[in-house]
């Protein structure tokens, strides 16, 4: 940590502040400039709230150091972090594409998407059993009856599958049915959550809160990591802005950021990111240049139908078209995406 | 619902969408002026996503024409909603004081937390017994214990007491000792505490999420009320923005806004909405000028020493002062305060 | 400026930096704890982009540890700034109320305008004469004859005078009828615009921009003020935020923040801050509150039929009342309102 | 416009709301359903502000129905803008890089700039005369002779210039030397400065401001197209959010959102939108990808030594593997981009 004085700070000041200093622990190296006084405070405590020395008389500012974050941290681990999920592996050389609708409707809805999206190069099926929703009126899920079929429609199409935790009290039922629990934005820092998940022994994909800076995501990472579980792969679904011709902000530009900063594993999700089909194919394109290590993408064969998020959901022809491009891309930049079993 | 057609949209595609918006069960009024068509589709479906319309050939724009919300408006609801705590009204003419410390902590800081804000003129007690903190090496609260010592502490002074709740497992447990369950601002959207907390037979203070619009605000104290609990109270705490300077944005005018939108209660926390202990005094002083219904602040017998959000918390004297200039603006905006029971 | 190296930086890296340093002209005292070191740069150089470090290998981060403005700056003048007007007196114990029509239309209106709100304390009459406005086809003010309008108004009633100036080329016009140029939000970073005013002679009411941090801000009032015109009056006119509901989002909490780091005097502007009428009575009260200066406010004797910004102006009894609020909250906070002519 | 009257609104309001709607010159289409009524109002009043109605009693909402600019938008022209700048075509099939230092400096630097990206397919050359500084302490530019050296530069190389014009006095001048006006960020709402850039007889590079929506962006643009300059090129640059990891959020999701509402060519220019080197690269490549029409990119010859925005400058090295990425891409996306002299 570092304590700014003002210029002109008096002596009894800046001893107070070396007094406070050391009162929580810290050693301190005193450094005056011909009129003012910089602190260099030493000592490992990731909880200080440098406010509590910002506040004190005479003081201009204060630095944290360090990243609040540990495990987290590129500086922690250099490699990126690989992750296994249903044989195959997450992040490195991989584009790895989730596929599937925003929520569980039926086995029908569930079979035919997950043959298409299988077919064209998705290695895992998304479908949301508890929804979370805005208003109390809409379609809140089919609850285990959807994982259920979720589970088995991806079992017949050789697809991991992923689906949402909202709750403390769901994670042993998901368990029994998901390879990796997805965590939504709403909840990034529901840290209750979070804790519990760190021993819950499979993967789990953390969506960026609308309103989280990129280090309080990596802040919520930690505890994961923190509290026993290494296998965190973060995903970028747009932030809250001004800006309202699109559903949230896709900040793409926290792919390259994540990646300087972290080893983990990061997607993002043009349908969330955007809220309009038109813009994901375009936006697809553009979070894979931009370095992501895989794409959330919501399809449905039958978006007018469909029970939650309909207008942001890709036709079946425009899955395909999506994952043509991308497999362009991801040529570009170095990337592998699993074969399409089909011509597209 | 409106539904406006692009210019010179074609006869096909404006028969198109009468023919959906007939199959999503809404009748249709048409308007047609000399190169534009306007498209009217009545019937309540609150839960209805107008993407749905929006995505289709010819669509400009489509616009809800109804609020989300029913329950939390003014206009199914005319007067203000008065709710009873502890035998004292919240809402109306009166102005409430909630105080206390960010965390409970010991015994001794909340017996002289809740004498000393009692005695001039505050009816709850606040203290958090399980913190959200953003931090895993963070203290993260007392837990039972903190919930006992905040009751033991209300209880010898008089005051009503007021306490975070996290988690749908904890309801129970806090359900025991506290008066009014508080929602924080993570959790403004976590969904299954809000439908558990619809029967949980105590009020809910609500907390704005730092994303969160008025409209999804009032979404989600709908969600409380739907589901059994008509004692909402609102509370402003800042959102976030680009400005760096304070920790939150406190949003005054949504006080305003939702006062003309909705009957509930409203109360402002200018602790958390600046973080910054010299902001709190003019904020708490310009929130009732606003038209707040009441203040949540944090006090603090020994800031320096607190294991959480001391930089934000009011010395003792500061409180004194600031319930003195509350006092008197109340009066100007025609609100009661609770007596002091000892000259300031 | 403090240079934060990453944990392990080679000794290479770390004298890497230290050369570049001493390079750009600053002297550097080095700290080295058990795993990081720590930099301190020594020189006043306020122009200095501390990105030039930033990108260094093995630099972690970078802390410039001076504030970028000098004589904006309370280190640099202890003492409120007072400005004066006319005869008046702005800053200090004073509440100064800048009212009047957003547009000078004609001279019935500016009269009845400067008649009433003159009668009721404000000392200054606002109206535009050359209009910013965010489409080509709306009105966009009178020009010169508004000029002579608004001065001929003022001088009948006592009143001074503030209007906008949007473009260098106007200044020597404006100058020969207004007694404060007012620069819009939309220019605040208008740097040239900025230059020449620091030569014009008259005070300058400088609007926030809606995207300017307070620090940005305080720089444009240091072009103010480094070009040779310390008469800067600040006024904060709200933000853009996510949120819809308001036009801006009235940063209130800069008030306090301000009159921490600056002594310019600061002033509200809630007509603009939030767009509507109902709220611009409950947000001036909160204004002063938290500690305004003073405050502008749009007033119109027919803003149904105002040519801009009649739905945020107030009509003529509103302003009464306004008044009649602010004088009371003036008192609680120690300010002195110019008397009423007529009773309320 | 659409009129939304409150649920039970009573007949005299309605009333009075259709005879406001008809005072101002509107036909006015009356829709009553069981408990609401919704009025169509008839009429073209670009500049109308809707505001009038929504502040009358018995008013829920009011929606604007056309879009508040007319020529650039993609109804009023269905076919993509194609401008010819110095022989060469923007827009279309074209993929254009605009690449050069944020300001000029020297003769020096000037043309191992252009000789440099010149060779790797750039085909103009950008470099700030007049320079925006938000600090009054910061280099300014080299004024004229910064024009002189950038023209020289440009035809020695056959690229054609691009250059800042932030004042109407400095237009003539600066005309006699660039073959693009571009107008920053800052100036984006300099009203006046449009009005006279639109008989400048030269496109103009119309960058988005900080916290501009879009549809401000292309209200911008209206006043360039009706005050007689149809030759407008956008540049998204970053929008201000809550992030502050990067200078700012670079929005590409405004790409696929502006084609779909304009016919105008638009770029990004992921330099100012990062504000770090290291992210230039990654983002340029997105930007492509999401469908840019091309990309403004700063790179300099010695960025450490740049007298300004040099952290986000290119070194020479990494310009030519941006060619070599963005080429590739291009290609996925069915762009052209101009041949490199050299082998990369």
């Amino acid at each position: 940590m570092v304590v700014v004085m003002r210029p002109h700070a008096g002596e009894p000041a800046i001893e107070d502040v070396i007094e406070r200093l050391n009162g929580y622990g810290f050693d301190v190296h005193r450094s005056s400039g011909v009129n003012q006084t910089v602190l260099g405070a030493i000592g490992v405590k990731p909880d200080f709230d440098v406010r509590h020395i910002q506040v004190l008389e005479g003081v201009a500012d204060v630095y944290r150091v360090t990243s609040p974050y540990k495990f987290a941290s590129r500086s922690w681990k250099k490699n990126d972090t690989l992750i296994d999920v249903a044989g195959r592996s997450i992040g490195g050389d991989t584009l790895t594409v989730i596929a599937g609708p925003c929520s569980v409707e039926d086995e029908e809805q569930m079979e035919a998407t997950a043959a298409h999206v299988a077919a064209h190069g998705a290695t895992l099926l998304r479908g949301g059993a508890f929804k979370p929703r805005t208003s109390p009126y809409s379609f809140q899920g089919l609850g285990e009856e959807g994982l259920r079929l979720l589970r088995a429609a991806g079992d017949r199409h050789d697809l991991g599958v992923i689906t949402e935790v909202m709750d403390i009290a769901k994670i042993d039922l998901i368990h029994q049915y998901t390879d990796i629990f997805q965590v939504g934005a709403r909840n990034m820092q529901n840290f209750d959550l979070l804790k519990e998940l760190g021993h819950a022994g499979k993967p789990v994909f953390l969506k960026r809160g609308a309103s989280a800076t990129i280090e309080e995501w990596l802040m919520a990472a930690e505890y994961l990591i923190a509290h026993g579980n290494p296998d965190v792969i973060l995903c970028e679904r747009g932030i809250r802005t001004f800006e309202t011709a699109t559903r949230n902000t896709l900040d793409l530009s926290s792919i390259p950021v994540v990646k300087q900063k972290s080893h983990l594993p990061i997607f993002a999700d043009p349908s969330h990111g955007t809220g309009r089909r038109d813009a994901v194919l375009p936006m697809a394109r553009a979070a894979v240049a931009a370095g992501a290590d895989g794409l959330m993408v919501e399809v449905h064969p039958n978006p007018p139908a469909a029970k939650s998020d309909g207008p942001q959901s890709l036709l079946f022809d425009q899955f395909v078209q999506l994952m043509t491009h991308v497999r362009a891309i991801a040529e570009v930049v170095g990337r592998n995406v699993a074969p399409a079993h089909v011509s597209a």
